[in-house]
């Protein structure tokens, strides 16, 4: 069960209120990358887990997500929070309060006129967070890696959203989150190697002659060789141009179908069939009034 | 550019038609860990990465997942063949029509009814396909990681789709698919860490005194210590019930209001001030007949 | 900040699994009336709430939320606990994990192939939760009326999950969920009235001749008066058959263009002219080969 | 059945185009607060209810929603009639069109290009409606209580727009829009107090050990009572950190697995066993190229 | 402004309650070819329309296609009316109507559990409804192109689900608003060609050079000529093999920088270097076991 | 079974980088009538089509959209690519960085923070591209014309961009596009009017009675005749206020219960019922304190 402290996990302090700002931070409350996703997605694999320890981390670093979607959620209702009155209570002449929420460097309408200056669950532009987000599948290999890179991408939006503003006490709290994502991203990185093996996931074994293979797909200047296709790692198959199936067979699909079921496809066929000896008359010829004058209809 | 050629890359013999199992692999056609999305990750990445090698690679191998979407695409397709030729030309009665679309073992009455038996950018339960499933943010070292990860959940998923089906050419196509998701994900490896140094991602140094820190959020029995949290590798924080910000401050949040602002926002709170010691009769109250005989309303 | 115990807020005893029966109770877990709606709609407006009251009733709830959503996705990952393990490791027959998963009284599928098991943020259709759940706006009047309704419509959720198991210890933990909901309204309710006025919401008055008006809008047999349409409590405007507009002006729309917007529309509307004096051949006329004879293209 | 008069309910007069008005004025046609969640919320409520009433006072309510959903799609399409002339024609430079759509105080961009001006079903920051807007659930008592909160809110979302324009025609129109959310929901108030008892709603009891308790879930400076936690209404329990579950059992899960679950279960475990005495060399190790000395790989 | 009478459009009479027929019918009431998004999309045209003639013609068809969702979704109200009433009132025992909401050929469980038996605007497999079903772009002949195809589709639709039943009612209810969708479409193809010209759409000419090319971007067995790339109607591009930039060009494209985006992607280019002439160590490599044994970490 | 082929298919030339175009573009990146949509579109038809001819035309079709789709995505890296550097070497102040994103002109805030200036999958507001914008149905006859329309609007859609630059190497690049949009809807006119006949689609026959009538549901000064209307044309049912239904019957809907079905209905409805003679206290009378005077709660 969860409990609460009143008390923030990183004291959060804002220099002066910035609505435009404040529309960027949604990107960590509401946005893909941000904590909510976070605290969803480890949460949701606790309950699943079985495994004493991956259980007892994924519960820890849940719960600390969520104590850091209130951080960024805070800090985003403090520098919302001058706009929130001002709208609320009319203070301004209409014009002003136009210009406030649409000029320059403000792209804040949607939090303030449909949220009222509170922390949405939305990314900074206004989209809907969504479950589809979280890419738990339930192994734990593969979860492993998904919430290593995500820590990752987590990591970067705080550093692009540091690189936006001078706000020291912003600057710092973020700071913080960011460097979180770091040490979350260490815990399950250990945690999937403490699995041995976890390459390749699941457990049933890949077709040997495909798993090494690299297929040159996207042939002409620039085709590069490294590590991720080199002789040494893969077999390299350099040119698609002959395009044969690689299993050595038609490559045309085949299914094998009923009598009755057969019947019913040949007779959709011939009802749809296109005459392929036809020149028809089409409405882009009436439309462009550039009828054949040969043909008519 | 693309270039298409009409042979699958991979050869596709269905036994059998069977809707509900085309159903089911929609999975990896429109769902989160499918085709399109990886091929759309892939290629996107593509065309903002400027390292020649990367970018090479991830559209030599967002082709190849377009083919494979073709593969996929195509199973489905020649599973549903008979149901669309029936449903669309009518040829069994209503009643018997009504069974096989809704009967046991065949959940597909929206790919029948919706569309037509053709492969739909949707999961096996009717979800559409959305860009919220890709999680590229144009970082290589935390896309490069994301790539490892989607590939990882992909594998499993066609793990899980081969244990459901008995017909041999689609276990064997799905085989296929299977393992070049673990081929992917060895170059994706080798690619990210020809990066070096890759870890912690991006360019911006992490707060030392908070990047091996592990807290300890979730307590209680089943508390467990492991590489993840190590005293080794990280400082253990082992109880949270103090509950003080990490930084040493209040955890309270602060801002700075100008004095137009905080007069609006004090405005706003006497407005709608709640009165701590009222005792008010409520909707419940009438709602449930049981109104306080002492209280007038 | 936020903290876990390990022990849930309500044990939960599980008498055998059942992947069909967790499918349904995804209702409360990734659905629209759900346990993570409750806690972030409570949750974000606790972060903007200024009012010491309600910001902490807000938090404590938002907190039990998380708790109850950790009891019903407990009970949906012990419901599935067998189901995942046999699919992980095909135990069984290809055919037989199949039906398992197709089969009457299932429609697990999605929640099986795609999340493993696990409890997934989705409804028990499968579709993505989404944050458009959540209809806070930032007025306390009204936020506080949406969560009144929000905890009644949970509160007849989980009644009618609980009509629809016989498992005594998910019937029981059910039970407790549903009546904490109960037990939230009631307070909520509380929280609105200790605020005075609260009705109309918001500051700004309403036009006094439209506010106790009622358009019969909806005419015929059927027409019902009772208390919300009463001549005691409303102007009554029977009938909209005359159709003239409200304010007594013409019921059309004006706006004032400036010159080269005008002559830009006018220009836009010569061009895409529609001619009422013609009598088109058209594409449907050419698609049904019953060209009228007197017609020349 | 509907019909439809070709005048307005309310007389729309605009005084001058202004695109980034009309973005902000999307929220009530297209927003989740909008006239179209009103009209779909309480026209799907009317075609279940059989209570005559109701049914009645439901229709007429949902067919006023459709009259002021055109109003305000019709201040939109005027506010935008300028612009898009402008647009379409290609009047000005690229330049100048680009700075008209793109300029401060006019987020119009995505109405502009994508919408071609016409109003569309899209909140003010872009997002499309979808129908998780809507609450209804089938219980009366329930519906009407989400329909009072969705007048409420739609009552502040239209002042705050009347607060943010200064063009009297605009203005007029939107009060009466506003108007008539008030009377809305007088109505429905009734409604919902014409059926006694209306709480708690449903038919089931709460059970009555937990139905007034307040779970002071979030705790330290700020603790407050009020009448909605206080011991005259409410069962104060003041602190969590004892975290028993409140049933007084274990708040451990339990279920019952049969043997060759249990089995599959254990196999599955096994294979993804975590290694707690481990210290692996990870990912980032590699990555960070700060490989611990004294591990071999 | 619209108004209602309480007679449908066409008489609904339904012969047996059936929540797994109700659930299909959900496609056209809720889904992307239903009613409401008809309805929607001729409303939402006509409001920008300015030409009399087609915005008359938009708003009586999207006034019909409101009685025609009336029609639907009754016809939805009557299938469920009878479990709506035993699920609310708990009549049958728990596994009893368990078995109804699961069992063969009903999957209704997400109508009955979450809606209450209420139509909802979802489709068939529980999709919410989105305004992304919209194609509207406001140029006139694109629409009614747009409006067209709607209908067509709107046609087969209705065909399928005729298809499935045999309750005589509802084959005729469904039969006429099947019809419906024919006379609109023939409606639609007067206006479209009530525009001279009106093709290609727009203004701005295509350019000559392109506009009757065809590429056969798709080479192999099973390349078809017919009218739609015959000599006679197109220039065909036969090969795309040597891939030559269309325009003549290179192919590769170009951006000109300014020097100090120069120097901060070329800053970025260095942090981020794939080094292809490196073999790393890898995660795979780790988590494989497989380490090569030449290479120390 | 793709290939790709690293040119462009047609060059692109970008004078200078402009984050606040590139945002635009998005609109056909990863917006409705953009190229991933288009690509989709034909490439599920052609995945399900049986006719050599159809097939081979989308799937031709379908392998271009995607070589469109890079060259629409390369102008949006081309024109971020100052930009992305910048953010991510934080090679100005955070001020400046902050004015860049969120300046005059320039919307590109959710590009650059949360892409990283790589081109995604959202349109020119952030809305993420979900395939609800696909509206194939499997009926070749509807497809085509949804093809048709589709074309028709993307070519409007661009005809806009191009009318928003002044970029020359931007502009060209948009015609050809532009272009191939005209001409792709060529041939698909030509293959849907290739089917005889084509309209209406489907097999199943209108009823006659109602085939070519036409409801005038929208009445008043507005009243328009066209072809689309005309007697020649349509039975013309002038109007509706008369409002029998057209079937003749009653109007009101029928169903037969079961009789336990028929007594749980009645048992819920006498639950719900509503008073019609009573005017209960309500919520709204306590909060606006106007209790009326006679009425004891």
């Amino acid at each position: 069960m969860f409990m609460h402290n009143k008390r923030l996990q990183y004291t959060v302090r804002v220099s002066e209120t910035n609505p435009g700002l404040a529309n960027l931070m949604l990107e960590q409350f509401g946005g893909p990358q941000g904590e909510l996703a976070a605290a969803c997605r480890y949460f949701t694999q606790a309950l699943a887990e079985d495994d004493p320890g991956r259980k007892d981390m994924l519960m820890d670093i849940a719960t600390e997500e969520l104590s850091h979607l209130e951080v960024i959620g805070t800090i985003i209702a403090m520098l919302n929070k001058g706009a929130k009155g001002e709208l609320a209570e009319a203070t301004d002449s209409e014009a002003e309060l136009y210009r406030k929420i649409t000029g320059a460097g403000n792209d804040s309408h949607v939090t303030q006129v449909l949220y009222g200056g509170g922390p949405a669950l939305i990314n900074s532009g206004g989209q809907l967070w969504n479950a589809g987000y979280i890419d738990s599948i339930g192994d734990p290999t593969c979860d492993l890696r998904s919430n290593i890179a995500a820590e990752s991408r987590a990591k970067i939006i705080y550093e692009r959203l540091i690189n936006l503003t001078d706000d020291p006490g912003v600057k710092e709290a973020l700071g913080f989150l960011m460097t979180r994502e770091v040490a979350h991203q260490l815990s399950f990185e250990k945690a999937l190697y403490a699995i041995t093996p976890n390459f390749p996931p699941g457990k049933m074994a890949p077709m040997p002659q495909f798993a090494r293979t690299y297929f040159n797909m996207s042939e002409g200047d620039g085709d590069t060789r490294g590590p991720w296709n080199s002789d040494e790692n893969f077999q390299y198959v350099g040119s698609a141009k002959q395009a044969m199936a690689v299993d050595g067979g038609s490559g045309l699909p085949e299914v094998m179908l009923q009598p009755g079921q057969a019947q019913a496809v040949e007779q959709l066929a011939a009802r749809t069939l296109s005459d392929p000896e036809s020149d028809p008359v089409t409405g882009a010829d009436l439309g462009s009034g550039e009828l054949p004058t040969e043909k008519a209809v």
